[in-house]
């Protein structure tokens, strides 16, 4: 295959491709919000339009309802699709999302977030431009230029694109596992192209996310909230014992205080030590993303070896205390500590829970309140990792040399995308790689979200480049 | 004076005082909601309506105007009353409120809270029977009796009647000052009956408040929210500096732990020390207030003194952390924690902002937190203790007495009427007497608020005995 020629036919359509995409934003398909859901659907359809002209066999799965903002809804319809079926050709799955988050104009974004906008330095402006409608059209653009140039599509293609991302995937851990022998069955492994780079100029492949363990701490003492006047002093309050549990948890610096929290994580190894010294990242973008200095580490590779490598424990807040402005004095009767553990490989969620649970029990009963506790974790998911040696990654990094001129960085998430592991778990362990289209700063989940062009362009060159690949390479 | 005949005549009218008392509940006088402030002021003018009936000079004190729901709206009138003004008789100033909490029958009141009802065991109930119509009225109805009776008016009263004190007491304060040489000239001391007996069956006279020192502790970090995925181990986190700093104020057992917080408490003495031994209180009141047995002391007396004569720490609550139910992974950018002190005698209020800040500063620094820690006492107010030995509560001592047949507890209460304060130091250190009317279990801001029928009637009687024994003191 001549790539020059791949690569000059989709440098020539990339205004056709930005059409598209500007189609596509101008559809707000925010899953999270009732009065959006007809939008949605609408999105679903827009996609089945382009299946159809591409010639993408596909099913629309109706996967039911549910409830939101007091309303019973249809969930948007997952999207199956399938593209080629020659059984010499590996099978590749690609997954991605055609919902998008809430946007308004009032938020503070510079442009309508319905209209793709294209500054003066090339970045299209618009929700969903980068999160996740760029890369799944990304897909479909890179099939309409094998097409157009009359090449061989060089792998078989399975499709899923869900509707509900944004809102907590309802329905598609359950499809997955129901299509695995089905929909799925050949599949040799997938690709998901719903993150992003680290910074904004080297490309990465992302091999690992964490876990995370969610846990709610209950203390409860009075039968109702009291007065601090009348009975401060005479009487276990429930916010104090809930204060000594919370600093027993974790230092200043980030260190857990957990007794065997650290004994399951990975140790560094040097393949892995190696990876870290390459990789494209400066302190000052850490600084720029929080908007502040209180960086813990003084380094950029512990910096991310905190963030991808090793568990981490975040306080979020506490249910049932005064959290309003201003001043009461009350001592309240009922309060829920909510803290997560970041997890990471080996670590795994039952033992995580058991060393918390014996933990705060033992720091409990020291504390001599005549209060009761109760500790529920209340929500987990494994932390991933891939094989990096994998061809699915060995393809993936040739793809971007060919198009970035580049060695991409191998770099994890701090953060899950659950329906990762359970593509890795349901389709009997196939490699899934991350391979994302869009930059560190694309503001995802933000105001003013982008897509800059050279990205949208250039991931279509690496979608079709990593394609032919994954078809060429030795799998032995 | 007759005490028999103007006993048997309170007797004889309670009906007349009961109707006075359901006409007055009635009237939903609600200071703290802008749809009611039309009630207050017509619970002014019906009160005003008594005042001329009994032929009390008064006047209205317009105090202008507040923001209240996004409105702007006349603060109710403070009543001043004079009723009499012979110079060979002593001058008594009584204080109390006609504005009442908000009551909703939804909200669990077995009857229409605005109804006066009485039930079976003579307890009259409805929003404001004890809190505090049944005690000013009680005030006016022993002018009627006095009248009625045609005896000679003991003393010379002055009266006054706020209508915002469950709002705050708004422009109370000014009007005190400013009057201090005016209206309130020749006061020889005052009277308050807006609390309650400790318990249910026995009376008491009231001679100390706790003072309050409410802080707000800012801890600050990144520049906006961060999501712990991505930035949990890599960023100071506010919340875990503040758990760690919460945890330094006070033990589980609700000790302090700010060196020097207990150096100004004033010592116990024996003649205080004793007050406690007769004191009717069970710690079964105590559970059954707290609708648990999660009591620290395990007697009435350490009990009652941690109450009312040390200071104790609550942790009321933070502000910007996640409060709402279910799970968020925030990394809460900036977090305000808000505590409180409250503070006894002899401690001084400015002292304790020092201390507290003093000890903060250096906790926060043993964190090595990059963070910012700012600590702000936004009120205090001084606690306040009278002199039992004052004629004021030897006459009120024998005025319970001779109604009730028993020696009134001298107790003390855990929380502020900053009123109170405001009278002492403005009239000039004049003794200052809390005389409640009503008991423990009136429920003053709860649902099915009451006022036993004995305890109005009773209650009648003994200011009418407590003016007649002022008048006839020794106060050389
Ligand atoms: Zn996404
Ligand atoms: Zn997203
Ligand atoms: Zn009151
Ligand atoms: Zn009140």
């Amino acid at each position: 295959m001549d790539l020059e020629k791949f690569y000059n036919h989709i440098d020539q359509n990339q205004d056709l491709y930005v059409q598209r995409l500007r189609e596509a934003v101008a559809i707000p398909s925010v899953s999270g919000d009732a009065s959006y859901r007809n939008d949605v659907f609408r999105m679903g359809d827009w996609l089945i339009g382009i299946f159809e002209e591409l010639g993408i066999n596909y099913k629309a799965e109706d996967i039911g309802t549910h409830e939101l903002d007091g309303q019973t809804l249809k969930l948007p319809k997952i999207l199956l699709g399938s593209y080629g079926n020659d059984p010499n050709k590996k099978t590749i799955l690609v997954y991605g999302h055609y919902d998008v988050q809430p946007a308004l104009k009032e938020d503070g974004w510079g442009t309508d977030p319905w209209e793709l906008v294209e500054d003066s330095q090339g970045r299209l402006l618009g929700r969903g431009s980068s999160d996740d409608k760029g890369p799944i059209i990304g897909w479909l653009n890179t099939i309409e230029a094998y097409q157009k140039l009359e090449l061989e599509f060089p792998v078989n293609l399975k499709i899923c694109f869900e509707g509900m991302e944004e809102s907590g995937s309802e329905g598609i851990d359950d499809l997955i596992v129901r299509e695995a022998k089905g929909y799925f069955k050949d599949v040799d492994c997938v690709t998901i192209s719903d993150n992003y780079w680290l910074g904004t100029t080297k490309p990465c492949l992302t091999y690992g996310l964490r876990g995370i363990s969610y846990f709610k701490l209950t203390i409860s003492g009075p039968g109702r909230d009291l007065h601090s006047g009348v009975f401060g002093g005479t009487v276990h309050e429930p916010m104090t014992d809930l204060a000594h549990l919370f600093s027993k948890l974790v230092k200043a610096d980030g260190h857990i205080l957990i007794p065997g929290i650290y004994d399951d994580v990975a140790k560094l190894d040097e393949t892995e030590s190696n990876t870290y010294k390459t990789i494209q990242f400066k302190q000052q973008e850490l600084h720029d993303a929080i908007d502040s200095d209180n960086s813990i580490h003084d380094n950029e590779i512990d910096t991310l070896m905190h963030r991808w490598r090793y568990p981490t424990l975040s306080l979020h807040g506490i249910e049932g205390a005064f959290s309003a402005p201003g001043a009461k004095t009350v001592i309240p009767a009922k309060v829920i500590g909510k803290f997560s553990i970041r997890t990471v490989p080996n670590m795994d969620p039952d033992k995580v829970t058991q060393l918390v649970t014996e933990f705060l029990d033992k720091e409990f009963a020291k504390l001599g309140s005549k209060n009761k506790m109760k500790l529920e974790c209340i929500h987990d998911g494994k932390p991933w990792v891939a094989n990096t040696d994998h061809w699915n990654y060995v393809a993936a990094a040739k793809a971007v040399e060919k198009v970035y001129h580049v060695k991409p960085d191998l770099t994890r998430e701090g953060g899950s995308i659950p329906v990762t592991l359970t593509f890795q778990e349901a389709l009997g362990d196939k490699n899934v790689l991350l391979l994302p289209m869009g930059r560190g700063d694309d503001g995802a989940h933000s105001i003013n979200e982008k897509l800059d062009r050279s990205n949208y362009i250039n991931g279509i060159k690496l979608f079709g480049t990593y394609l032919h690949e994954v078809a060429h390479i030795k799998t032995e």
